[in-house]
């Protein structure tokens, strides 16, 4: 075997060493049944350290070239043979047709609502998107958590790789108790559910409340992806307007006495995309009216976190004697998505009905990745993080409503949150979206339309801005760029409607 | 401050400083605004690194113990309140009256139908457990795969914690759709969705075709967790029998004839329960079927890599010419569960929408989970794993096999698995399932009762034993005892009936 190894190359011995048998097989050098020298004859003549060689092969017999009997490396061996690819072979079933009529509904928002053909449609490289709801990366505490991780491996062994407890691991489910605590909610680890994400959590809460035909309220505008859901469980929604103090109740009340609900769904904290937050005298009369009716809410509370301006209310689950409330949380807003861990927590029978579904759609979360946050929040880095976060977005905010204030023209209209990450904006009349996407672009800043976030997906006058993935400097620039295209639009620019 | 530092102590230097510092303050030894020592003050007295105090100093603010001003660390600060929890506050809502029927199903059949309350109702603590289909924790490649997360958290930085591809993470697709390949699947990362465990894609599977009254036919006796799935689900489910060579063909084609159904549920190799594995023509004759009638098929492969002894059939997908097999995978079986990492592999339609319902119902899996993955799979240790295993089990299956042959009555029937985990064993006549289970324990044995594994949980006259968990030792020790107990209830022990 004639091996051309290079002492001075960044890539590790071994590495070569395979790197340059694969080679010499695939160019025919090395033969199938073809000897191999031993691993110490190998290891004098080219002058590596044996272990070298015996790493190599044994990578080498993992890829399947290599043979082996009783611990030594014999031959080259011929590699079990792929079947080739043939793209396009079509289908004899007609999956529209196979699936049930909801799937068809929640597959055509699927292809119409995604981030990718948003930004494959309007691509223009260096558009600033204030669109997104992913928190900025820039901000992950990223050697904290290779910190836990570390700890972990070192600590669990095989144990953190079987299936877990089906609610989630118990140790996390203690933090988050805790937490919510904190936050004036009297649990303990027995009403919490793991979840993947707190869309997992709106997914089990509406496979067992919402299916087949029965009614839910929903805010209007609300949180685009639940809309999805809803229409795919066969879920009719009744929407609440939305005013500048959250929900109308006075509407509320109104369907409530015509007809029954499954459940009210409300985000009182920095709602999504509006960026209301509710006061205590709001979420009071909220549960009054859903008490009297006996009508669950389902309160997401997925920014509760983001309070970086501080004076906000408690949860409405922390006035809620008679536990009537099923509250959603997550880890994903101020910390990382790419964890997937959210949890639901609510009256022991309806977390044990949850428990049931989710057991049976998934068989639990995975036990590696809860075990790791556990170790996060034990630590007191997520508190560490929170701290810099609201740091961070406490000035970012800033500069997105003192930007608008300079940079609007003065017939637009936004709120003002009192945290999180979205801001809502009212345009003087309804636009065509997509017309209204193209001419943004031009100025080179990308916006969430506003349609997203109505059930039935109607010509809107609003859009959603989000500042969690962008610095102050890009909220800064974005936004000027924005007030310049609505300048642009305002001046008589009407064929953009 | 009077801190007991004990350098001989295994414990770290700083986290004796923290333990020391909380102790003091939860004892009242240091009140609340109390001034404590500078950082370098405090490294004097105990002649410790000054780093050493300033990383404690940073743990005790980030658990809410100390405050800080411009960096320093000042006063003792009173930690934030958190409510009591009082336990069993009832809810005035009725959740089995808020919930829908199906919830109801699947509810009771969670509380039944688990693996703790077997053990604690059946506690004996020397009992060998030879019921359960998890792998053995001992068998787990612990330090290959620490490797491979160290890889990834140098390698990769912030984008491993980010929202990833709806379908899953793309080099993780690829190696998935390169294993297919070897075997026989024609298949590119484009028809693959990843999914948390096959479990999840069978949920999937369920919720596009078969809701709301539509017809399954499923093997009898089938997988035990999907049962619960198609109840919720309101799925009327066909019985198709199974005999020696796999579910009874014939007694398919009259019911595929008389009436529509939405999918055909098969798992042909090492079927669970009965471990029997179909012959090709099975396999061919069974596509053919349902290519005539338009059915899909539901391929379960979840121990495809599971064949030790060699010589089983390629998958039914292999042969899929006109593309209505939807198959499922998982690396749950032959590396561990706790990952989650399954995946589904169809028609380009069929993915698509799958892939739609699983972005609304969870936003996507773990994608540092599916990272570590890739890398283990691309390193060659998933197949150098698979050596192992595959030694370790022909040897146990060998050994179960043996024992039973030796130790259980003539009376006795059982299958012999050509792979795979479970071996399905058919008593003389029926048993009531509990006395049965409570007979075997005072043997020291534990098995999984048949009834388990039919849609209405019938008596029956069966149980399935599975050797995933035990080492060829206990496998000996547990089917002796269970050989025992067979005899001891054949020698006219009828009461246990």
């Amino acid at each position: 075997m004639f091996l051309n190894i290079d002492r001075k190359d960044s890539k590790p011995l071994y590495q070569q060493l395979i790197d340059e048998t694969i080679k010499l097989i695939d160019q025919g050098a090395l033969e199938v049944g073809e000897s191999i020298p031993s691993t110490r004859s190998l290891a004098n003549k080219l002058g590596v350290n044996r272990s070298t060689v015996i790493r190599a092969y044994e990578e080498l017999q993992a890829l399947g070239y290599l043979s082996s009997k009783q611990g030594s490396y014999h031959r080259v061996q011929r590699r079990k043979k792929e079947v080739e690819y043939t793209a396009d072979r079509s289908s004899v079933i007609s999956w529209e047709k196979a699936c049930s009529a909801d799937t068809k509904a929640i597959h055509q928002i699927f292809l119409r609502y995604s981030p990718e053909r948003l930004k494959n449609d309007l691509s223009r490289e260096d558009a600033i998107n204030i669109s997104e709801l992913d928190l900025d990366p820039r901000l992950y505490p990223m050697t904290e958590f290779r910190r836990c991780i570390n700890q972990v491996l070192h600590d669990s062994g095989a144990s953190s790789l079987q299936y877990g407890d089906h609610k989630g691991h118990i140790p996390l489910r203690r933090q988050i108790a805790k937490r919510l605590r904190l936050h004036g909610i009297s649990v303990s680890e027995k009403e919490i559910l793991i979840t993947s994400g707190a869309q997992q959590a709106m997914d089990l809460v509406i496979r067992m409340m919402g299916r087949n035909g029965k009614r839910v309220a929903i805010e209007s505008p609300t949180y685009a992806a639940i809309l999805p859901l809803l229409k795919f469980n066969r879920v009719k929604t009744r929407e609440i307007p939305m005013n500048a103090e959250g929900m109308d109740l006075d509407f509320l009340e109104k369907v409530l006495a015509e007809e029954p609900v499954s459940f009210v769904y409300t985000i009182p904290n920095f709602q999504n995309p509006t960026g209301i937050t509710t006061s205590h005298r709001h979420r009071e009369r909220l549960l009054n009216i859903c008490l009297k009716h006996r009508v669950p809410i389902v309160e997401d509370g997925f920014e509760e976190d983001m309070k970086y301006f501080g004076k906000v209310p408690l949860p409405i689950k922390s006035i809620d004697e008679k536990n009537i409330v099923i509250y959603l949380g997550t880890f994903s807003k101020a910390l990382f998505p790419g964890l997937r861990i959210g949890w639901v927590t609510a009256d022991l029978e309806c977390i044990s009905r949850l428990t049931a579904i989710k057991r049976f759609s998934d068989l639990g979360s995975s036990k590696l990745v809860q075990i790791v946050m556990t170790e996060f929040l034990k630590r007191g880095y997520y508190d560490r993080q929170l701290k810099r976060m609201h740091r961070a977005f406490r000035k970012r905010m800033q500069m997105a409503l003192q930007t608008m204030d300079v940079c609007f023209p003065p017939t637009i209209q936004w709120t003002r949150p009192a945290g999180g990450y979205t801001i809502w904006v009212k345009l003087l009349r309804q636009w065509d979206e997509e017309r209204l996407q193209t001419h943004l672009v031009k100025f080179g800043v990308i916006v969430s339309p506003g349609s997203y976030y109505f059930p039935d997906r109607k010509r809107s006058a609003y859009f959603r801005l989000s500042i969690a993935k962008q610095n102050e400097e890009e909220i800064k620039e974005g936004i000027s760029r924005l007030g310049k295209a609505l300048y642009a639009m305002d001046k008589g620019n009407s064929h953009v409607a």
